[in-house]
């Protein structure tokens, strides 16, 4: 199995299509740093451009000026947690079949890829790739027995199973889908007399764009010669819109789901010290994740909020290895205190997540040195014992420290004085429609079994 | 004239000189990103390797491993605000003289490089860049009859008048000398067995390095054959620290003139709310220069403190322009408010400088459009109205707004409710040694006056 | 249609299979420019690495020694003629079906793509390229009903009609075929314990390498847990070789058809010596496609030969364009006359070719400026009147001088004393089995029609 | 003492100074593949572009079309035969002295480098290369004490011993200077209303510029406000042109010291064939070296001449290491032999020079394993018994296969049935001035000494 984060973007109907897409993806960067990709129709043929690396390392003027031609266009910002990050796999996926050629742009994981490649095999199809998206064309091919694309794809729909958000060109027609059960988002905006669709609104607000409303779970949108028409293919009732969107993996300034993302994680922040207040001179997240919540518990506690780790904005990509002389080199590179703030304090630490726990203890370390007479640490996330099969990717169960360890144990190996999650309760009061939201990572209740054996899912380390 | 930002490091006497060297000057990173410079003594002669661009970016394993051998090794990294950014020009500027391998890394600004140049070369000197450090090379050398080189830096210095910190290699030797105003930072710093320099200590909490002390105004210190000599040169007496270091360009969790610069600036901001208070719902940064002033200012006031314009960490060096319909891209491309978190709201910002005001004017606008019922501006350093001799880069006197224009017109021109700028006084009760401070950008009171005529060089735009 | 040159190379049972089909590629580099690939098995799964540019530029050492691990490998080098040069036409091509990692390298062009395109995408199949190779792996495919990968390829074979000299890799088998007509070479050597297969013996000399044989027009060659295999797939009776491969594309130090290249194009001079003798001063070549054949009218006639134009090695791929004032640059870069030994003399130019005839007019014409006599021009290749459906890309009809013009004509365009180019009997003495060559191109005579209407195809001008 | 290859261009009242240089350097690659720079007078200051690599590696359309402006151009592109291969190193040579931009390219060695060097240092000179170039700016700079720029640059004339073409900048004023014994090229010629200079003859051919005359012997030519001025310095009589430039360094299609290079070529063959004749088969060349000394062998033996080693035009700059299977790779991926001719020949080498022998006896012994019956070779340089000071770059004495060992030992070393090198006497047959070249590299005879002991020079492997 394989997990994908992913941000995707597509605009109809704009002269500079494949320049706005390239912004697009710019504000989606964060949803995936490993590939990009744009595809748009130039009024004959696809055209696309794909590579390794960061938005603004795979394009340049002349792609977008020359190459990408045509006022209709998708993207995609691509995140593989696998170790096949072929160029290859990048995304969008395109191909031709009987005169029509297929673009496709993927975000989410299916559940029975295994079960249906093996299908399409069975009858001649061939794989390039080991993208889920490769799959899903497959299938629209096999459905489109003269009938139209948008048959196909509706068919096609009704065999996967998982969390699909799709953007799809098939010549020059756009089509929009969700999966019934909405696990990711995908949105639908207006910039002038263009029709735009993105996983963020973060995306529209750089092209100062109108938010409409989200893509419904079940619905395709399709835009054909400038008309827009939603169907919905009814599958499901239940949604499972992913909770780590709200937790950290979206950008603060975006909408998703119908929900303000920093407001959510501000209350998450003021749960936090709702369930779990501590006596202390100051509250302080780790920059940048920690930010949101850290400045909800602070307002909530009315503790004072300080920004005592510094980011250093020039930390990239860097390969070369530092001097056997700097221990702990990677941790201390990205942030480092202020260290006279520490000194005999009493310091609660905000952030998101816990993962292994060993940057955390570290940091940790580091404080006490500098002489913080107590430090707490508050997580705006419930502990996570299960893996998600629907596109997040946690590391593999045995590297989940919740999964294998009570919170009094992480709380002994991070070193702290106290260690608090927030509760799945609390968690949900943090959004507008509670029962909306999959919580099987932290509960184990999946919405959807991930096809074959679940015991070896959670094996194979994918 | 020419300004230049810089950030100078040195390490003598450790296995992996380069390496160190290299991880300093990342910390130094936002001192200069146009170019870097690494120089390294291998027991015969200087190594050298210069490029244009990030440090990362200048330097690979090879440099490092292979390159640039030896155990004491100075680095550089450089932004000048002139368009001659050629590569020539990048540090540390290295020379052969009489069989002596000669390199200088320098920050700050001497205001008698006319003169000194034109003296130099009625003898006969040849210059190949711009910089300053190539004038104090040849002063270095014209001294150098048969003394030591020890002695031909004091005399060299005698004669440069301006701001300087310097680290020199002349071959196995070490010296840094800081002018006797103190204009610009040095750190003399230990780790292990080796000594290090800094222009901020926030490069030897990267290293694991212990800060000792700032090299003091008017010292020469001098590391030779391991030892440490110490020469007073004792120019002058008075201090001019810049006070720009502290209010945003050194790195807030530097020391830098024996200040620690994250107080500082909160000390900044809660002045403000002392000098200037004002009813509102919120108080919130431009991330991140306002962040440490905001934290202040809301501590003091009592009033929330939010996060709510967000910082795209991905934003880079992009040189794709925007589509035409994507007005003030750049502006929004780096920050994006939180939308719904302004409307109906009365809001006070809190930042470190305004510059010509248009960008803020732009923020300021979106803000109004988004809901927001009051905008209050409240600035962390007073009006500049003068040019810097020293070494910080105000633009011309043309588009410094506050040069030009009261207060009164300033907020008019932005569209706020309200906007303050910090008091001289106010400010100077944010540092511990008030009068070690150099004020000529607000009160024109230059403490060394620029060589020729003030009228020209405000007028030369350098 | 399509037409391509390409050079494949494969080697089994190797500790170093890549680095040697490396340098098998570079040997074969004149075959291809565009773009190169290497696929190997490295005992579990194929590995890939393809990319745009000469065979150097694709690949660097990290690809030889970490990533193209494994004993058996195969390369393809490419030229293509239409304007499609993406990297995903690069080759080999490589797909995954039914737990078979398949990758194919292929030289030459099938005459009936089209019909099996629509045929096979009738059945569902998807395509993501315009590769003749994409086709025959779904050909394959289809066939591989629970049956051998050995029967699959030669059934595909059976309905692939036209020019193919393939090599196969489907996991660890390595499969070399040759199409029944033996349009294009295909070449069997070992070198220590392993096979090699190459379109040329140049590859062989390189890797010191020792020719055993041509695979035979038919027959197919399976390398199976080291065992060799030789199936004759008996589809045809009669002998069609490209004899442009003698004329100018393969290297004159290689052996292909059992042809000397060398031997071949020196008897063509001297037989154009015999069909068109004339008195003059010297014979000479435009180097270097013009050597072996002025070598060899040199020899026949008695007369000298002279190196009289120059080659500029340093020529490569210059984007710059020069001076306005610089009339024919292009065509005087590449090679220059010597100016003093033109004066006066008649002189006999012999190359290989006249494609439109305007660089050797401009060539002629700085001839009499620099004061020759009289200049006469004798072509190894007869008039080229037709297109070739095998994978030689003339120009399109229109722009084949010698369809549209007489003798006399181009020879007054072209400003010639006399021109001559050798007969089709001329030419066919040169080579020892004369009945083996196709000469479509000269008569018109196809051995195999090329699917759908031939006046489209003409008209295509792909 | 450091020995270079170089190529020099300049042009003067060109509306595309930079890209006619760009062409020139282009022409004169073979003279310098290590770093090549262009500087123009944009009628303010210098501009400059300086890389390391090919010229077209190093320039772009942007500095042609947008950086380099002005219609006053130098250029100049560098082989150094030292490790030390520095962008810095790399010329033209650009320097500012007192209000005036000062640009030198150079081509030659002087032998008095070290004790002007340090006289220069003793009066406070500084240098940052170890360029000759840089000593000839200072020497300049020192003589320009209010006279003008041609009074210094002949005063430093004076004081340089040595060889020495070259061509300087100084603002709007181009200077061409030839040392008085004329060890280098240095040409004159027009395209249009614009002058040129150029090394070599070929430079202008693809300009289509005319030559005019050589610059002389001691001979200064300025051009200043499009006026040109000849100045007789006077400082020597008798000639010394380097012979290596007719017998391999310039190109074939090339004029220099009056001479036609490839008459002087193939007269060398005549002369070989005349020395020492001998019955063979054929005639052949190492090519392309060999060409036209063995189009000259052939044609006075009245043997067959036969291209019968073939040169891969694709061999370029590859760092990848070949398979240890593949012993003496890179003799052989250079040329390689048409094996089918060599079987029971008797066969005549001829070429330009044997440096360390062991390429070549590497090649006879690949000739023997074909079954040739007899090898002899023939070499149209007379044996190098002693280094070069004026900037030939034979190897090391050391290196100098002819230095220590006898005719007899070297044609036994390679394993050869005969070798000859051409007579002193036999070579100056084919120029048309004889006694006016430098044959010091075989007799020893030095027309300048090298400053210093003869010894240590020979000695140091410089």
């Amino acid at each position: 199995m394989k997990r994908e984060y992913c941000g995707v973007f597509g605009i109809y109907n704009h002269a500079e299509a494949a320049r706005m897409t390239y912004f697009g993806l710019y504000a989606l960067q964060h949803r995936g740093q490993e590939s990009a990709g744009i595809v748009t129709w130039d009024g004959s043929a696809l055209r696309e451009e794909r590579g390794m690396g960061l938005v603004p390392e795979v394009f340049n003027e002349r792609h977008l000026s020359k190459e990408l031609k045509g006022d209709i266009a998708i993207g995609h910002t691509r995140y593989s947690t696998t170790g096949a990050s072929l160029l290859r796999n990048a995304q969008p996926f395109r191909v031709r079949y009987k005169n029509m050629d297929i673009a496709i742009a993927h975000n989410g994981n299916l559940v029975n890829t295994v079960e249906l490649r093996s299908r399409l095999e069975e009858s001649g199809s061939i794989f390039q790739t080991t993208n889920d998206s490769e799959v899903i064309v497959h299938l629209i091919a096999k459905h489109m027995n003269g009938g139209t694309v948008e048959e196909a794809v509706m068919a096609a729909c009704r065999e996967a199973r998982g969390a699909y958000s799709l953007l799809i060109l098939a010549n020059d027609k756009m089509i929009a889908v969700r999966d019934p059960h909405g696990f990711r988002p995908l949105l639908l905006g207006k910039v002038g007399d263009a029709h735009v669709f993105a996983s963020e609104s973060c995306a529209f607000d750089l092209l100062e764009a109108e938010l409409i409303r989200s893509v419904k779970p079940g619905e395709m949108i399709v835009i054909d010669k400038g008309k827009v028409h939603s169907y919905d293919m009814d599958m499901g009732k239940k949604r499972h819109h992913c909770i780590f969107e709200l937790i950290y993996f979206a950008r603060p300034d975006s909408m998703v789901f119908g929900e303000n993302v920093y407001f959510c994680r501000k209350a998450m922040g003021k749960q936090l010290a709702t369930e779990a207040p501590v006596d202390a001179d100051f509250v302080m997240p780790f920059p940048d994740s920690g930010v949101y919540c850290a400045v909800g518990y602070a307002q909530q506690s009315g503790l004072p909020y300080e920004h005592a780790m510094i980011r250093n904005h020039y930390v990239g990509r860097t390969f070369i290895q530092p001097s056997q002389d700097m221990r702990d080199y990677s941790v201390r590179v990205k942030i480092n205190p202020v260290k006279d703030m520490i000194k005999d304090k009493r310091i609660i630490i905000v952030d998101d997540s816990i993962v292994r726990g060993t940057t955390i203890r570290t940091r940790v370390k580091k404080l006490r040195e500098l002489g913080a007479r107590e430090v707490h640490f508050r997580v705006s996330c419930p502990p996570i014992k299960f893996p998600c099969f629907y596109g997040i990717d946690f590391a593999s169960k045995g590297e989940l420290i919740a999964a294998n360890h009570s919170v009094r144990e992480i709380e002994r190996f991070i070193g702290l004085d106290s260690l608090h999650y927030i509760s799945i309760e609390g968690l949900l009061k943090s959004v507008s429609t509670p029962d909306d939201y999959c919580l099987a990572c932290f509960t184990g209740s999946y919405p959807l079994q991930c096809e074959g054996n679940l015991k070896s899912c959670l094996e194979c380390g994918c």
